[in-house]
């Protein structure tokens, strides 16, 4: 065994488990391995937070995976890694037949992949992902795929949702600190999508093509302090250094009693000479309460515009109820409430960095078909569970939109399906449950997967602003129920007919 | 903006925040970043699941903090993104002054760390890791050393519990799936940490000298069914090209009518060659009841040595219960509920690589003290929240062992306290509340933290096994109602007389 080396990381081939690799290679030796085979990629449930649940998620991490797919390759290191690995009498697992087909054909050119755009909302059930191709090659992707699409769009779906509780304000993410070590960078991304404004880790953001944020903490503070120049020194020298980016943390020693004060002290000062303060961020105490009182000091120093940022455990229950809380509050204090939740920003961490509820999206990876002569032969896994049983055979997905343009249902079809209303809708798992669409209740139909380019991308940054632009649109033509934070109404994944019949014979078949 | 370079993340010295270089520039601009500072990194407190709860952590991720300062390098490429940023007018945030000083002078050989060895048992408000060092340097390790330490101790935490779970069993780790992207690197290391024998990552696990585990998925079954070869087409295939590692997963279609009958059909196939089969894997349904059921048969066909590998959302909880059930169960079938508890193996997945129910640790690091003219002034942060106000000063830490040889209680003291039985051990946050140890109620005293060397360091894989001794061997001094899987007992975790007494003068202090 060798030292780690920490520059293969991003595109490692070898971020795979396993079995990915001992169904490669039976593949191989089996003559299986060129078979056209179609793997579908969808999520089971939506994130349930326990006292709190999502009736919608947004798609996140494509380009990520296709990052991955473009950098990851077999080369010398990774087939001399997998040579060594001994069997229990001593010999091989992998053999110099499988490893050198991995070095010379293992590389993923070959396959072609169809997703549902990144920053749109998704739902159960309904492929997000579906990789055509050679069955080994669509194999060994599963594991990088599950990974990075799992992950983003848990962490967008979760954002999505502290952006609809803070009513349109600024959202920062700031969770670096409790991500999964080099994690954090996917949290990033997931987040921006999600519909956050920034995010203080500086590497990712900048890639990304979004300024990281950030001022100070609490330890400037202290460090000043014990130097003996004290909280008032501290914010001097900060304004002193950072003149147009006045952003200071109050809450180190008293709020209300000192860092408030010395803050509007500064403030004052920095108006002297010309520039505009950014405002305070409050990180402890009842957030609700103090940024009621900070509002009421700043305004009446003149200061009516700066931010007033809010941080620690905030998750999108905690917003909505910090904001409940300010517009009950505010008028006690004479503070206009909507003037103060317009000024306010969220630096969230910790609670999105790890979806803190659901820390992962229950997203699986699942053999659909595989071509027998040219032929798709439909594949099934069946379980006990029927809300488990996937839906079988190669298929096309489609958004049914109502006669107010609002999104109604999502449908699954078979690939030749014609799809066109009056529509029958199917329960996925209840046989004989359909809802019938007529004509004049459907404004339109919109296929949701698209064909993925692995080459001439966008830069990083317009694809992350072209997602956020999506989820915008999509959320506008979501019922506000769907979107309720607590207990949403639950948004509709159909089957059409012929795909409900397939389902039903293979279930038969294979219980036979 | 440019595009991202996938190769320079593992030692990104911009997994940072940015006000961890807003605060650097500021002290390099004020002349303060020299000044001599000692940083700790502590937890506020253990993972709670919600209906369970950890009685102790086991630390994990310094190794992977050292070798990220060891590649952490402001070159001219981080300069040059930093030098990118603009002020609100379109100036510059980072100055050349501060950059040249980065490229420089800004690595982090200068930096001294003391820390508690990863593997062993901690506690809330310990300092796990001391930073001494330049304040400016000692500033800008913060954000990737709490990302690193934070997530592999979470870790190593919930694989500790599922191995006590497990009753001594053999838990391999599978989550890559639902981490986060690259973070499922930091889940096996703290997996393995925590006790676990393996992991399905392929490239890490090879990295850190433990062979990957695995054999395949049902979409491997799938791809022969829908062939037309059929479950035992797929198992004859895989035990021809496995024939010493023959475990096959049985659940893809029946896992009583189909997967068992047809698993012991090619085991007997492989007994005639002359090759033990290694088992069976179960990942739906009621695992325990199959758990029995398939023993019964595995043994009435002569294979009782296989193991029978379970998998699917499995935590310490489900672990637990599970092994209820199979004592309960088993009897009923003529199974002996012993002989298949050894043969279990637990294929951790999800719930271990995101530490379900409590997806991160609230570790922080806290500036303890500056030198000011060579002397060590003490910093604090004072918090509404008593335990939340971090003890201040620089300290040392030591674990207090009874006369049974049992940890009793960890203690901190000022650096420069004379420490020995008899003791006092103060309440850290109520005053007054104190407990006695007489000297002959002490059979011992460890100092926790050790200094850190960066440089000579073991390979990878001592590392894990040396820290996974540890683990061992502080398990077996710590009282069992610690180590209880729910409502464990709480262990003490005290101050010295001369440290509270500093800490109460220091909140009178700061509140005046």
């Amino acid at each position: 065994m060798h030292e780690p080396d920490p520059t293969r990381l991003a595109g490692d081939v070898l971020l795979t488990d396993q079995y990915q690799l001992t169904m490669a290679q039976l593949y191989y030796r089996q003559g299986l391995h060129q078979h056209k085979a179609r793997f579908e990629h969808f999520f089971r449930s939506y994130p349930d937070y326990g006292n709190h649940q999502a009736g919608y998620a947004i798609t996140a991490g494509l380009r990520t995976f296709v990052d991955w797919l473009n950098n990851a390759h077999f080369d010398k290191y990774e087939t001399d890694v997998l040579a060594r690995h001994p069997t229990i009498s001593g010999g091989h697992i992998f053999g110099t037949d499988f490893l050198g087909w991995l070095r010379e054909e293992g590389d993923f050119s070959e396959l072609s992949i169809n997703a549902i755009p990144e920053g749109r909302v998704v739902h159960p059930g309904v492929p997000l992902t579906v990789v055509e191709g050679p069955l080994i090659l669509a194999q060994l992707v599963e594991t990088a795929l599950l990974n990075h699409l799992n992950f983003e769009t848990l962490i967008a779906t979760k954002a999505s949702r502290v952006l609809d509780a803070a009513r349109g304000g600024t959202v920062l993410e700031f969770g670096a600190r409790r991500a999964q070590g080099s994690g954090a960078y996917s949290v990033v991304r997931g987040a921006l999508i999600g519909g956050a404004s920034g995010s203080s880790l500086v590497g990712r953001s900048h890639e990304l093509g979004f300024l990281p944020r950030g001022t100070h903490a609490h330890s400037m503070v202290q460090a000043f302090m014990a130097l003996g120049m004290g909280e008032l020194g501290a914010f001097r020298a900060y304004a002193e250094v950072y003149p147009e980016e006045t952003l200071l943390l109050v809450d180190t020693i008293d709020t209300l009693e000192s860092g408030l004060p010395n803050a509007i002290t500064v403030f004052e000062e920095l108006r002297k000479k010309g520039y505009q303060p950014l405002g305070v961020r409050l990180d402890s105490g009842d957030l609700a309460h103090l940024a009621v009182r900070s509002a009421e000091m700043l305004d009446k120093a003149g200061f009516a515009d700066t931010s007033i940022v809010l941080s620690s455990e905030l998750d999108e229950i905690t917003i909505w109820q910090i904001l409940e809380q300010i517009a009950e509050e505010a008028p006690r204090y004479g503070v206009d409430a909507d003037h103060l939740i317009k000024r306010l920003v969220y630096g969230v961490g910790s609670r999105l960095a790890t979806s803190q509820g659901d820390p992962y999206l229950d997203g699986v990876y699942k053999l659909a078909a595989v071509a027998d002569d040219g032929v798709w032969q439909p594949a099934i896994k069946v379980s006990d569970t029927p809300a488990k049983t996937m839906n079988p055979g190669a298929k096309r997905s489609w958004r049914v939109y109502d006669q107010r343009g609002v999104a109604t249902a999502d449908l699954l079809a078979l690939e030749d399906e014609l799809v066109q209303p009056p529509l029958e809708l199917h329960h996925p798992n209840q046989l004989g449950v359909v809802r019938y669409l007529s004509a004049d209740k459907v404004s339109g139909l919109e296929e949701l997967a698209q064909p993925v380019s692995t080459t001439d991308l966008p830069s990083p940054h317009d694809e992350v602003v072209m997602a956020q632009a999506r989820r915008v649109a999509d959320l506008e033509r979501l019922d506000p129920g769907v979107r309720r934070l607590v207990n949403p109404h639950v948004y509709h994944v159909s089957l059409s007919g012929p795909l409900a019949k397939l389902k039903q014979e293979m279930i038969n078949q294979a219980s036979r």
